[in-house]
């Protein structure tokens, strides 16, 4: 019999209701129960094959470009439902500005993801990664990376302080490569996951299979992983090692990601002294970080590294802006910060108070009581924010200990040394900040730094207005740290998306890595036809499709009317005795702006046609110089096709090789054009 | 007291003689003791130290130049003293041939890395990823990814096959990354990894601390690792799953990659009929796996996968060509095939060929005989290659179990679903490759079976005497696979180097970004000063230098000028009708290739001076149509500057930004030219 008001999983294409009474959840703020939830009666077996034969071969049917949309169509709906999502999100404790940051939050990756992934992977199921390496110097042997989405399921374990944006930056990417998920929210919050689940499934925008939700404990799903299936993990530091010595995860040697909270530094420079806009903006963002989510941030600030000299400064400061942040229920509107998400994290955040009091003092805040807007103190799990100061800043705890809420410590430093050796104390953080006027001052910390970090922000008056602060990751940047932050990489734009792929080497003759690139390969054989590949629409278009023109005979009067004509009278196209003294040259040689002028006006099919456009030029290098006399040959290539989803044109590349009389290529280029899909 | 002939390990700056007698390492050939191998009494902790404390500040004062310059004196040194390794590696067993392999491969990595790296890494010590990402609309905000060295220790666990390539490929990226290496042999070939790194280091090119070598057990030297550190492991799967979850390594989140043996499969194609080229290059191909390095690489094919038809003729066809080769003392010029490396490899080999023998029946060879030329049968580890056939393919054993000696099995398949299916049963592979001439099904395969694969080779007729070979990892492609091959990624060009690098994402203004990453970033300030910076040489300019110039009008005229000039008629620049009708244009617009020599007409310095060429242009985009009337104002910015470490000039990216009167970009690209570095 099931309990009243289960949250339900969903697998294996099913909504599932707990096959037992399940746990209580409760709400932060009033202690009501808001839900029950357990895995009882889930086979996980059968989930994770599910989605490795339903869901991982519909996604495969579908190009980059054709995921991106669905996201991008997934981002507008939920964009729809975000009141709903707002008003579950309060019962965790979250303020509105705390479910935004969730919430919009997600969606965000969404979007961004979406367009970040349409201009930097192919139209395509395979991307290929990097340069056509020549493996033999004849030709006929060469090497290409390439990434194919992995045959499993991406099992993501999340953490409970974000039940929005911690499912959502996991399952892009992985939904992006090709890859199905499997949710696995943290229990407290797992009722807001469920319900955004729901509304994600609600859309039917997605292919079946491709998203799965496991409420409750993760049974024996790990024991059924096999080596293509992967884990990513957000959540505390001694779980993660408990996951990642898993013996299925060992034997299969599983791609396993973590993102552990991190002991995260702000570093305050010494030029930024009181009445400076960095003092001002440095003791706002210690402040914002402590108490946005209740502290509940794996990126929020723990250790604000200060110069000692600005140590009382910068406490008093804090100080007194944290007096004003009202703690209470967030539904009030004059409250700034909300409760923590349950109790037993309360009862966490006191424990670890504990410890850090060993090493310093109180300079804000009361770890043991609080006044509390609108609410019931105790049946709330408020706490007051609690800045604390280490006057000695080599002890242990400030460093080693955590205390998961609105809780940092304030740390002098002398000289930048120190302020480095404190920073790489946390033995690896998720993110780090610098706050100064000072470039130099900032370059050096950055670089000093950067080993032990996986983000850094730094902080000034340039760019404070446009800073998305020391706590948000963004899409486009790696999320992640080394040591204590778990030594896991996520999102960073399409990194984020190949962590979901396999990387292979193809090599191959020309011909045979062309067709499984689905690119015309430098060596393989090109098609001269009948008619011109300008006169082509995308329809008709292949690649390995060219043209051959000229030769067309450079003249000295060419180069001398070139120079003339658009003013590049640089010495090697005009004067002859100093162009012998050029090493390179010895001699007049013409522009290599003439030469691709040149080469264009012989490529051109000049009649209106398919091709709209020439949108641009990659890779240009000047191989030969070409000198009066030459003979330019050139030879244009259709390299690779991409249609666009919502146009009724694409891009083509093409490989444009312009060669002298000898043979030798004197420039090579990429040629981007836009070509119109259909005939007109 | 120490035994006769110990090997010494290079700790802590020092070479280090055992404390005890030692276990003796036996000639593979004669069974004679070559050399006894202990790391009693090395204090391992006092290694990592100084690795970290010496090794990484001294390697973190060189540029990446720098460092790939002495990886190349360091090739041409070994590269003199390759006698004297390979009459070493005989004592392995090794003929001259696989000597080479072992030997010029490890210094052909060498070679590999210094010249790809000098290509594709700046002369810096910061590298650089990716793009600078707009954070915000105004520009104020940006990021972009950095790579730094990781603080810690390269520990490189080799494997006992590969005594020279292996320690080389794992220490050549680490190196090239500014991290230090501690080399640790696997025992029975250690005597030659020892001499190696006596050859390395005598030849003083090293900093100190960058490279120290452990013969004998690890002892407690895992214990002592920390986060920066990393871990890098080629051996059995059993040993990387015990390092994997090893204490050190799962508390610090440790990077640990492994590199274990696979069941590799090669796939015949169904064209490839007797007679065709391709069916002769795979079975060719399959002997020389069976037989180089007595079947003992990592990489060799374990499955031969061929279709049904055509199951018998491959079999007779390698059983006809393994009779041809010779086994026996490697010294002796006509032998083929030498030793295993020891007796106990050889318990090993037909311990599990007997497990194989349960699901196949043996082509060619006796698993406990073999005719020995010029050597002793029993003293020397010799045994016969055997090739088996399993005429059942769903059987578990050809799929599971290794025998890493001269052992492959043949499997038939019926349809390429069916080999697909059947190379995915190894769980992962290092590498696999395809042999046939039809590049359809080459595709199939590969695209088929990539997801399980770290390296493809398609061989056909046309890149067979180019091809290095199914067996050959090559420094410019990555080595490793996932599951059972380990999960780990070793070279794959600057890959490998950033395998040994924290990557960060830096967010800053661009001004910061720029001090940060040594270049100019677009929205940082712009220096435009009295002298043009194309009068200044690599020691004057700075990366900001600018120079702004125009505006210069595009008029009708120029346009059909240059039309009737170039040859480029197109008619969005000449047909006015037409190019109203263009749904991009809507009417005559300029050249773009106009647009960019007018840039250079109007940026350019003519007279002789430190810019000694113009080699190329990156990245251009046609951004605004330019129509007759447009005004040009071109602004050029030097954004990074290279200076090469041998030759009097290097490289300057320019940064160039064509606005129309409006001030909108027109064209953006960068400008790459060849600088002197002095004055002339």
């Amino acid at each position: 019999m099931s309990a009243p008001n289960p949250l339900r999983s969903y697998v294996s294409g099913h909504w599932h209701t707990p096959d037992d009474e399940g746990t209580p959840l409760h709400d932060a703020v009033t202690g009501e129960e808001v839900a029950r939830i357990s895995s009882a009666g889930i086979d996980m077996a059968a989930a994770l094959d599910h989605g490795r034969t339903v869901g991982g071969p519909a996604l495969r049917e579908l190009t980059f470009h054709q995921r991106a949309a669905l996201l991008k169509a997934l981002a507008s709906h939920l964009r729809e439902h975000r009141d709903e999502l707002y008003a579950l999100s309060a019962r965790t404790g979250a303020t509105t500005g705390d479910s935004k940051f969730d919430v919009d939050g997600g969606i965000g990756v969404l979007f961004g993801y979406s367009s970040n992934s349409r201009r930097e992977l192919p139209n395509d199921t395979v991307y290929v990664e990097g340069a056509v390496e020549p493996l033999g110097k004849g030709g006929t042997f060469v090497g290409q990376h390439i990434a194919t989405p992995l045959r499993g399921v991406a099992v993501q374990i999340n953490a409970f302080n974000f039940p929005v944006w911690g499912p959502l930056e996991k399952f892009a990417p992985a939904f992006l490569a090709g890859v199905p998920s499997l949710v696995k929210p943290a229990s407290q919050t797992a009722y807001l996951t469920a319900r955004l689940v729901e509304l994600i499934l609600e859309s039917d925008l997605l292919p079946p299979g491709s998203l799965q939700l496991v409420c409750g404990g993760v049974g024996d799903l790990l024991d059924h992983l096999t080596p293509q299936d992967l884990v990513s993990f957000t959540g505390s530091a001694s779980t993660a090692q408990r996951l990642r010595t898993h013996p299925a995860i060992v034997r299969n040697a599983l791609r396993f990601n973590a993102e552990a909270d991190s002991l995260n530094v702000s570093v305050l420079g010494p030029d930024a002294r009181p009445g400076t806009a960095e003092f001002d903006l440095y003791v706002k963002q210690l402040v914002t970080e402590m108490t946005v989510k209740a502290g509940q941030k794996c990126t929020a600030i723990r250790r604000a590294l200060v110069p000692a000299q600005l140590l009382d400064d910068v406490a008093q400061a804090a100080a007194d802006r944290l007096a004003k942040v009202s703690v209470g229920n967030p539904a009030n509107p004059d409250v700034r910060m909300g409760a923590l998400a349950s109790l037993e994290q309360r009862e966490e955040v006191r424990r670890s108070l504990k410890a850090l009091l060993d090493a310093g003092s109180v300079v804000f805040g009361d770890p043991e009581r609080v006044e509390v807007v609108d609410a019931d103190p105790e049946r709330g799990a408020f706490v007051s924010p609690v800045l604390l100061r280490a006057d000695d800043p080599g002890r242990a705890e400030p460093h080693e200990v955590e205390a998961f809420g609105p809780v940092s410590t304030v740390l002098p430093y002398t000289g930048v040394g120190e302020a480095i050796e404190l920073a790489a104390r946390g033995q690896g953080s998720l993110v780090g900040s610098v706050v100064t006027g000072d470039a130099d001052f900032a370059r050096e910390v950055v670089l000093g730094v950067a080993p032990w970090h996986g983000r850094l922000l730094v902080l000034d008056a340039d760019d404070a207005k446009e800073s998305t602060g020391h706590g948000s990751p963004l899409p486009a940047l790696v999320h992640g740290g080394p040591g204590r932050a778990g030594g896991g990489e996520e999102m960073g734009g399409i990194r984020g998306v190949l962590h979901h792929m396999q990387r292979t080497a193809v090599q191959a003759s020309p011909t045979v890595l062309g067709a499984v690139t689905s690119r015309w390969v430098p060596g393989a054989p090109r098609r001269e036809g009948e008619v011109h590949p300008f006169r082509k629409s995308l329809a008709e278009l292949r690649v390995g499709d060219s043209v051959v023109a000229g030769p067309r005979t450079v003249t000295r009067e060419d180069v001398d009317h070139f120079a003339e004509f658009t003013g590049d009278t640089f010495y090697a196209h005009t004067d002859e005795a100093a162009a012998a003294e050029n090493p390179l040259f010895g001699g007049i040689v013409a522009h290599g702006y003439l030469v691709v002028s040149f080469a264009a006006g012989l490529f051109v099919s000049p009649e209106p046609g398919p091709v709209l456009a020439n949108y641009g030029l990659e890779n240009l290098r000047f191989l030969t110089p070409v000198k009066p006399g030459d003979a330019l040959t050139v030879t244009l290539t259709a390299k690779q096709i991409t249609p666009r989803e919502n146009a009724d044109y694409g891009e083509v590349r093409w490989d444009c090789d312009v060669t002298n009389a000898d043979g030798e290529s004197v420039a090579k280029y990429d040629v981007l054009t836009l070509v119109a899909k259909e005939a007109s």
